[in-house]
């Protein structure tokens, strides 16, 4: 039995919606049934063709997606919404989506503010339907398995968490050249009060927090605009102290000229250190006081259930970024589906990213931003 | 418009069927509609089920499928069959779905001997039907990129080709351990007379002819069986002579302990070299004699046409071995929309791994194998 | 003919002393003449003899070796004195060695102050004589490409420099279990007012001016004494602007566990960027906006002069730590010899560190220090 | 006390000779007094002033050196004799110099041919003088480790033996150009029957037998000329079949373009395998059936004696190719003293290349070079 899935935004040549179909294919999960892929008729409905849905559940809005949906009857209709659309329009169907009864998986940042994204939990709550928030890179196995590590005290307490996200796509003015991805993620009225920070520092700070297990409670940030005429940040880093009395150090950059995507955390305690990158992303380093450095491989046999059930080939058959992405959408239905048999959902099935990670995500962008425009050096990062 | 895809073999618990099936959905071009995915009726209808599959069109056996298949509708139809059985059950079904006028992705080793290879290539182009054989490691877009820089001459005349394929997972006599995949690669009666050399060292082969655009003419083969009881072949290794004078070096083993799956090809030219491996399969290095070597990347805005064609998302995101699988079923799903379309297929499309390839990496078997075993130095490599 | 060497400190046992005899006997520039290698007297004596010293000129004191060596005749008695004490024993030698009319060749941090840095700056001035710095990693053949690369303007304007510098060797309480270098690199005394930012954060401050050739201007640092017990800092990480308006990030740790030595610096500008880390030293890596990311290798032969002048085997064969530190040795030898000879030195050769970067090594020191107790953000670097 | 060490060939210019200088003295052990470094005599006599020698000690041939010097004193005459010629002009030296009572450090290929090694064998035996052959490989600590995990059976039994070693300076016909180190090199004349198998091909193999502990019996080569107008052959391949019943694969190429000197071993046994290169030389990584790979690495407290012996610097500092080459003059210099010190030598001092394996070497280069010319499939290795 496949999920029914319908998407809001992801028109053609959107580069996200393509991804979060590929991930919602690849495991037979899900079937896409509807959408209301843009704000331009005609393009949506073009969208909807090429995806090959039936005409009369492509819709021209999201308002009229959820309102015809919630009419059709229930082995009919539409189960899980899907929200690809920029920053600012991501409260608004997650609200109508998760109100008129379907479980919401949705891209991030969560919101266009940490106000949002608080009235967001409520509804949530409220709703009872399950929430997905598309971080990717918890859904490699190896963070999966990095996260086990630290949890289970083999690095002992600790001490220092290093993130980063050097991109260098927006290294030139590419917004002033017609380039869709770059016009809406420097577009304030879009993205937010945060450009760089939003896109790829929430991903840098959940991967921090989710594979140490513990939460930033001050930071200390230098936020920069560097090229000109940019009227959102496109760099920065921050200074890290977590709730364990831990330390850190949190870099994302989008002028890194050159660099690609290779976001990568390291992890040290007492006893060892970790370390993952996306550019490698089927190995997991562990580093130790007083023993050889191991490499840990997806598909290995002697990983965690959580790193072995996130895996589809043996090892040594490379899997990617889709296959991540993909994880998220097969957790979250596992669970939807052990909710409808009325089962527990297996506890490797239930470690995809939600609200309260969106919470946070939010409440980084809003305290990192103001932290870089303060003469303050430590914040209290506030929810 | 998705082609409607009949699968044989493949059922619970096969990896291989997996793979493929995931392939297939990856680009949404097609909808599975029909299995014989078990000789055992039982398991073959389960599989079905699990697959959601109508079950009237889960058949207990190939012959079944194809029979039935046939006379459905043409718009109900099955139109391509993928065959991912063992190699003994390779040539029966691909010969009569041929036959029944589908069109067929077969797994590789392609047939049992290379008789049933030469057959197999009059039935294809007596059918007229497209032919598809996984050759997955063709699929990656650094493997299409390494392909385009020898045959547009940027490495000069080609003198040298490394390839090899190092594995461990049979360092011990697994198939006495109820190993499923052990069991069946070193059974003679079920791999053929090849079995390191079949199941891998065809890969091999192939990505060195494939990468090169050159034919190997000769080979000297030490051919191995290292696990004591075991049947066929866990190892080997040949020198090779190419058709324009090139020699080379293959390395296949299974007997490698602690190595994954690196296949890794070398091609040296007069004015430089190029190396691509499966454990960084986003990268392409490209060595020169007198300038720095330079790193090209999955997804970047400089490569060729073919691979920029064969990837899905920005350079940074790894693409991966399900990635490059889905790259055959993608490309062969459009050169036939193009066919029934009436248009042309786009040259990126047809380079898929076809009946030609079969037949070479068939003769490979056969060549090696007898190399192996003969006090004769170098062999022609004959078809 | 080889400059007659003499040293201070570096006794039986130490670790840097040992590296810098290394060094200077690489490339045959020095002969070690005369030493006062420990203030206990038998240890001193016993080094001497190990090293092949004539009895008369192994000395009590670094005091005594000045005085009794400015009345050797001129041409006996030594011409550069090598100091390699800990950190609070710097001064004093260094200052009397070049008012005795002495070249010296000093290990970093320069001294135990900023005050005593500028005092000796002035020394080095009226006495007319040379002086070394041992930052070593500025020694490396591909460290000094990375410099040309960017003071040729090959990345445009420069708008992102990251450093860091990890270590684990003091995750543990060290200097409890009688390790002799832990305890003097821990305490205050001996070491100043910092551990791990004067012992390694120095040499990434270093590295990372070196190569941008930029200035830094303003310092926001968090500074940690992880392990508990420990009297100085044995972790840090600072934010910083430099004098050109680029920002960065700078990272010092000896509590990174499981880390060894691996420093690295990356460099960011309008059109590309570089990476360059102590791991894989004979590789700098150039990443650019639009083209392939290149690998340039220590022994090519389309590097820079500079590179070229500071590797002694073709490429392929690893240049490694000592060889770098060797480099500052031959450089500082040729140039002195060149001002014996009365020629002017080449600039290949005067590119060793010297007063000035030590001055603003103790500045960064003492400003980093301050700036980690500091409830203010930004502080300006004063020297 | 240093041992008195002199040195035939090695002029001005000539790569290996100063390598071999610089080995010398890395670690005090030596002092280089006398020298015959050229047929040239003018040019013998400047590079003798450039290194500092007494003029009396500059010879004009080898023989002046050996007669002359066995005349001095006893505490004045040289003790060992570095020979850095040509393969042609071996024999000759080495031989005197063992008659003439001084130990002998040689360069590989050993000999201009096998008749040659085996005289010179009885003439060490005879002369009951040390000799070392500089096959540099065997002195890395890492190398070093290799060899020992595989004697204390960590491994189990070994299977399987690749070594490769690839070059691309002789990519073009360089000896066409005034090139002196491609001219001599691929002058039948003066490098004996062998080009690349003799230059490196001899590397590659004492590294394989030297790490896996076994002696190749048969082999199975394709040698080839692949340059037009060459001489001596610049590419080859061999199978190679071992003592214990394993099997392996060599490769040494000078033609492949754009590759430097990445030399690499990997030996795998029944419970795992190894792998070392060049490039990464302070790295070891060993791979396990069923454990994560572990990295050893040079410095590390967790290794044998062998490779703790061999190295000078803490983890994290990379030692390099010249370090290396400096252990096997280390090594000979202790044992050499331990003789004289009426002391027996300790284990790992005696751990340096010797005349047996210039004996193996030379039967190799002989061996290989029929085998490419033979019909013949497997030849046994004949010494």
């Amino acid at each position: 039995m496949k999920l029914r899935l319908g998407m809001i935004g992801g028109g053609q040549g959107a580069f996200i919606g393509s991804v979060h179909r590929i991930a919602a294919r690849m495991d037979d999960e899900y079937e896409l049934v509807c959408g209301a892929f843009s704000s331009n008729a005609e393009k949506a409905k073009a969208s909807g063709l090429l995806l090959g849905l039936s005409p009369d559940r492509v819709y021209a809005s999201y308002q009229e997606l959820l309102e015809k949906e919630k009419q059709l009857p229930e082995d009919v209709r539409v189960q899980v919404i899907s929200i690809v659309t920029p920053n600012h329009l991501h409260f608004g169907p997650a609200k109508l989506a998760l109100e008129s009864g379907f479980h919401v998986i949705l891209d991030k940042p969560m919101t266009f503010s940490l106000a949002e994204a608080k009235e967001l939990e409520k509804v949530v709550k409220t709703s009872g339907k399950r929430f997905c928030l598309t971080h990717t890179y918890t859904g490699y196995p190896m963070v999966k398995e990095a996260r086990q590590v630290v949890s289970e005290g083999k690095l002992g307490k600790i001490r220092k968490v290093y993130v980063e996200y050097p991109q260098g796509w927006l290294s030139t003015f590419l917004e002033g050249e017609n380039n869709k991805q770059a016009s809406w993620r420097t577009d304030p009225t879009k993205s937010g009060i945060a450009g760089a920070m939003g896109d790829i520092g929430t991903h840098a700070f959940n991967l921090a927090e989710y594979v140490s297990g513990l939460q930033v409670i001050k930071l200390c940030a230098d936020i920069n605009t560097v090229v000109e005429g940019r009227r959102l940040d496109d760099d920065g880093a921050a200074l890290l102290k977590f709730n364990n009395g831990a330390s850190g150090v949190l870099i994302a950059s989008q002028v890194a000229a050159g660099d690609e995507n290779n976001i990568k955390v390291r992890v040290y305690g007492e006893k060892g250190g970790l370390e993952w990158q996306q550019d490698n992303a089927n190995t997991l380093l562990l580093k130790w006081l007083d023993k050889p450095a191991e490499i840990l491989r997806t598909g290995a046999g002697y990983l965690s259930s959580y790193a072995t059930h996130n895996a589809r080939v043996p090892a040594g058959h490379p899997e990617g970024y889709l296959e991540a992405f993909a994880n998220l959408y097969r957790n979250f239905a596992l669970s939807i589906k052990a909710d409808i048999a009325g089962k527990p959902a297996e506890k490797e099935w239930l470690d995809y990213p939600g609200i309260e990670d969106g919470i946070r995500g939010m409440a980084f962008v809003e305290n990192v931003i103001a932290s870089g425009k303060s003469d303050a050096k430590w914040t209290d990062f506030k929810i």
